[in-house]
């Protein structure tokens, strides 16, 4: 137990430490052992490194702190708190109160606090990103990274260096031993990110005991084969070492660093320190007076702040922060009178709005029987946009030749070339997708591609986008057993319904060329929510626009594309490469006689937000009979087309030439015609 | 241009080289330059390292040879074809006919052909596992190495070595930039499988270019951080070289082994060696021809199989392995005599049945208003059936503790004992499912536990789970807004429906504890399909029974529970911790006077193959009023409902106490009621 007087180092440290505890036995459930334990690492990055202006939580150029390992989310709240981070607005606008109160700590995990259980990015300023499913903090701080690397490659000028910003994230077991943050490190050491730090929280506990129940690795040097600069912190109070590694890590010039600290979970709980009983429950009232005891803390008070430790903060973190924040914006000022356009777009990207007539380079494509595949339609749209959208950048998960998203004439981003806008994620969609979700919240327009199929690999990434409402776009080609002769394992069936069940994702289909175009349209002209644009191998028809409906109702998700005289007696309705067999069939179904309605459904969400009175004249109540074609699962299209027939998957695919497996499964056009008379007769008879 | 007589070896690498050449040609698409590059080293294992009987391919001590790259297809069919592998039938019995005929391969990629574009499992016996999405053989075959060790940890008797099977897996940098393959590696150095040996084919190709435009690791360096025995071999085609590494694998006892092979894809063609041309696509005729001259090969030939060819494969694989075999058949006889009920488990283990009596030990539980979290009720079932059941065996991604999937009394399994059942698979969701893939490959009743939500983690893996029809268990905690607390990123909403999505997975989610119990009768007692048993954190009432129907109704998917006088006007519907709340709506409504029947649904696929007179039984057509109740969304339950209501979840969850979280998202009885009295007097007017 302390006896001499406490600096006040000591004084914040354990501040944090017993918020934290405090708060979860209000809560009565949460994680206060590696907050309390990790509190001295996180003092120490933000106090002394992080550059960070606690009145301008969006600055563009501040340094990112995460907290890869979410559940000890009272780590972050208690350093929002502290260091007196002040509350934004929806519109980004900065309000005259903190970000988090104490009292929001005092509802820690309650409905209505920003303090959720895990950190929810957008409930407060100061959360960089939503974390807690493990390794996707780590994946979202590659993304920050490289977004540093990038505008600094794209944006900075000699003697007007704008962009520099670090990004400390603070991660565990947990993190290390996914799959995505492994990946996501491994590109981290082949891009050479000189500005991502991870401090690993090396404590040897897990939920079911030690680590090393099933985690024996040499960690450091499985960094070292990635290309990462390594450095050991051999106790993690001792701030002296952790100031030499930080200082290493600044040192360091063409790796990231991962600091490997090791820590004891709940550290000062005499009972629990170093137990996974430590990890995931609260320590219980005698337990934290006994560790409030052994902090020199009073042991009775609760969510105690001493006077002292927010004003630390303020000089350590703030006036710092504040400082270099002003200097940066000198530097723009004097950049903006030199570089107007280029100030423009970073006002733009840090307002997340798109230039005007972003979407000027937009040419129709004409009519054609044969037309093309939606990939290869959707890679000419990407192209036209690029010159005009320079911040949106992306790239595949190694298929750029098949996702057809390469950038014409733009280089690669690489190490040595961090203006590069094409970029080699590898064969690492999970990480690609975590990526993507850290390039988006530092504000680049960011997509990324591979085959629809391997959205299973990257789902945990696509659902985060949808939570924290990034705009991010994700390319998937090859989407149904038109992809032929790879098969099953290849084909998607169960994607299209998969995707549309993750809430806020937005899964466009589009039926042609010209619909591509309108899908891209949609996509980048709304920045809340994620994309998943879902593209053909094979072609599709480029519809005859003088014949067929404009394109722009794609905009709202589904439209009349080809009406009959009269009310129709069945409307067919279809999406992607079975557009087309829609169209086939009412010619057929009209030849003999029936007034049948054909409606293109890119995007059923958006469908979804139109207004009733849209959706009833585009789907009339009264026409019951509905048909739907599409090469993929029933499940979710009974909204629309009730009991009525589906022409589409009900099994995995198979290996063969495209055009054989549509026969084999049944998805054609004379499918879509019987099972429309069948049910036109039903109703008559 | 090769002038000397070429030797049997190089003439039978030259036959599997242009076989696969032939057919992707034949084909028109597929991959030809991988089994080029990695012929010899795919003959080396075959003819000088694999135990392989290939009159009898399902001999239990078999070593398995998995094309974790496998795109690369054709070098596997080749393989299995010059072997001259026996097919078996789908109730194992050997037939009098090759696994795959010369015509099948001329027919690569084409309907009915077993030859399909990535290696398909049943599909032809000698393909162990379907791979393709990569990384998911190296996470398979992991998998199979555990097995091995763990039957021969559990099996073996002094003197009566019956398992030491060994694994050989040929793997690209796509797999190995895959987060899969890296947690499964890291599990494998951790548990010491010394019979586990990857073959990294290093072609510095990948199909955006060179592999250093996104990858650039050490990878040795990477593999002896997470404790493997790392081998190179500088040049594919040195047999010798290839021969020196195998013994380095067989002569590490206590590692994993990689074997670094750096090969040149495409090897042989003039134009197109060592570049991505060689990857995905035919090579073209002349461009065969071109590189049939350079193999010393006649270059109008197709599909030539030198008569010495098969000849050496019968003397060299097919002579050892029967031999092999043959010991280990008088060696298993002998060990029949000693330890029948240990003979008659591997019995059953390779016939995939059940032993007798295998459930005897299930006791049903007491009617108790309070209840039992799900979770809870399944751990009771698990260890109740553990006793007779000793190769169900399975653990959790680091939340035991919380998944309740740990056997009481059982040891870990480590590598100081392979006779454990509980398995520690560390915080590798996605490894984890690649593993139990491979485990139950091998015949083992393999479960995973982890929470519901993180089923987004391992997808790729169940989904490859049912494409092979494995029977493997995955046990899925907290499935829902009721785990409450820790929030949004932990709550599952869409995942009922996701993992509904998924074709041949069955998904029960059992309403109470007795439930539980019929749920693990009905998963256990097939062997053809993957389970997701879906779990709650908190707790349900355990009914009774007296009052309500019989849980082994659960048994048919869907059943009544609890029925009303005469023809319901509304059947209210609902699954997992939500049964009850039906149980009370109906309650309420019958005070009301209202006729309403409760139907507990806890397995939609299970009631999908029932017959029409029962389904309609339980949901008679005429009673068109229905209500669902589940803690998830919509999706799916049209098929049920029609236009009904639904009484769940719409968008994200959020971070409070369960309870609190019901009424939030308005999943009550009194909005079940009150749906249901809206409909019924709805269809009253």
């Amino acid at each position: 137990m302390s006896v001499t007087k406490p600096t006040v180092e000591q004084l914040a440290i354990n501040t944090i430490r017993t918020l934290s505890m405090d708060a979860v036995q209000a809560a009565n459930s949460g994680h206060p052992g590696t907050p309390m334990a990790l509190a001295p690492v996180a003092f120490q990055v933000w106090t002394t490194a992080l550059r960070y202006d606690p009145a301008a939580p969006l600055w563009a150029n501040r340094d990112r702190f995460v907290l890869s390992c979410g559940h000890a989310s009272m780590l972050l709240y208690s350093m929002i708190h502290l260091t007196g981070i002040r509350a934004v607005d929806h519109a980004g606008q900065v309000l005259p109160r903190p970000s988090i109160t104490l009292d929001n700590i005092k509802k820690f995990r309650q409905l209505g606090s920003p303090c959720a259980g895990h950190p929810e990015y957008a409930e407060a300023a100061g959360i960089e990103t939503t974390t807690g499913p493990l390794g996707q903090g780590c994946g979202n701080s590659v993304g920050m990274a490289i977004a540093s690397k990038w505008m600094s490659g794209t944006y900075n000028r000699p003697g007007l260096d704008l962009f520099d910003y670090n990004v400390y994230t603070l991660c565990g077991d947990g993190d290390l031993m996914e799959g995505v943050a492994y990946e996501a490190a491994s590109l981290a050491g082949h891009l050479k990110l000189s500005n991502l730090c991870w401090m690993y929280d090396d404590n040897h506990i897990t939920i079911e005991g030690e680590t090393d129940l099933a985690f024996s690795e040499n960690v450091g040097q499985r960094f070292e084969g990635m290309g990462w600069n390594v450095v050991r912190v051999a106790d993690a109070n001792d701030l002296g070492a952790l100031a030499k590694a930080l200082d290493a890590f600044h040192a360091c010039k063409d790796k990231p660093t991962l600091v490997i600290v090791r820590s004891i979970i709940g550290y000062g709980s005499p009972n629990k320190a170093n137990s996974h009983g430590a990890h995931g429950a609260p320590l219980g009232e005698d337990e934290i007076k006994l560790t409030k005891e052994f902090y020199g803390w009073p042991a009775d008070a609760k969510f105690l702040v001493p006077d002292e430790v927010p004003q630390y903060f303020n000089e350590k973190v703030g006036a710092r922060g504040a400082a270099a924040h002003q200097q940066w914006q000198a530097k723009f000022d004097k950049y903006r009178a030199q570089f107007p356009q280029e100030a423009a777009e970073i006002d733009a990207i840090v307002a997340r709005k798109l230039p005007a007539g972003w979407d000027a380079g937009i040419k129709p494509f004409e009519a054609n029987e044969k037309g093309l595949a939606t990939r290869v339609s959707s890679g000419k749209v990407l192209n036209m946009l690029a010159p005009k959208l320079r911040w949106m950048v992306g790239g595949s998960a190694d298929l750029a030749p098949s996702t057809m998203t390469l950038l014409d004439g733009e280089k690669d981003f690489e190490s040595h070339n961090y203006a590069g806008r094409n970029f080699h994620f590898g064969i690492r969609e999970h990480g690609m997708g975590s990526i993507l979700n850290g390039m988006s919240l530092c504000g680049l327009r960011a997509y990324g591609a591979t085959f629809f199929v391997f959205t299973d690999y990257m789902r945990p990434a696509m659902r985060l986008s949808s939570i924290m409402h990034q705009p991010v776009l994700y390319v998937l080609t090859h989407d149904s057993i038109g992809l032929g002769e790879d098969g099953p394992t290849h084909q998607p069936v169960e994607h299209l319904a998969a995707c549309r069940a993750i809430p806020g994702l937005y899964v466009y289909r589009p039926g042609d060329a010209n619909e591509v175009i309108e899908c891209y349209r949609s996509i980048l002209s709304q920045d809340s929510h994620p994309a998943a644009l879902v593209l053909s191998r094979q072609n599709a028809p480029t519809l005859d626009r003088t014949r067929f409906a404009p394109a722009s109702g794609a905009a709202k998700g589904a439209y009349v594309l080809s009406d009959c005289e009269g009310t129709p007696q069945a409307i067919l309705i279809g999406t992607g490469t079975e557009l087309s067999l829609c169209v086939e069939a009412q010619k057929q179904l009209t030849a003999e006689g029936y007034r049948v309605r054909v409606v293109s459904m890119p995007c059923m969400e958006l469908f979804g937000d139109q207004t009733a009175e849209y959706r009833d004249s585009v789907l009339p109540p009264k026409v019951s009979i509905r048909v739907a074609c599409e090469a993929g699962l029933r499940q979710g299209w009974d909204t629309y087309i009730g009991t009525g027939p589906f022409v589409g998957m009900s099994s995995f695919g198979g290996s063969a030439p495209a055009t054989l497996l549509y026969e084999h499964f049944k998805i054609t056009a004379s499918q879509i015609v019987s099972h429309a008379k069948i049910a036109i007769e039903g109703v008559k008879e």
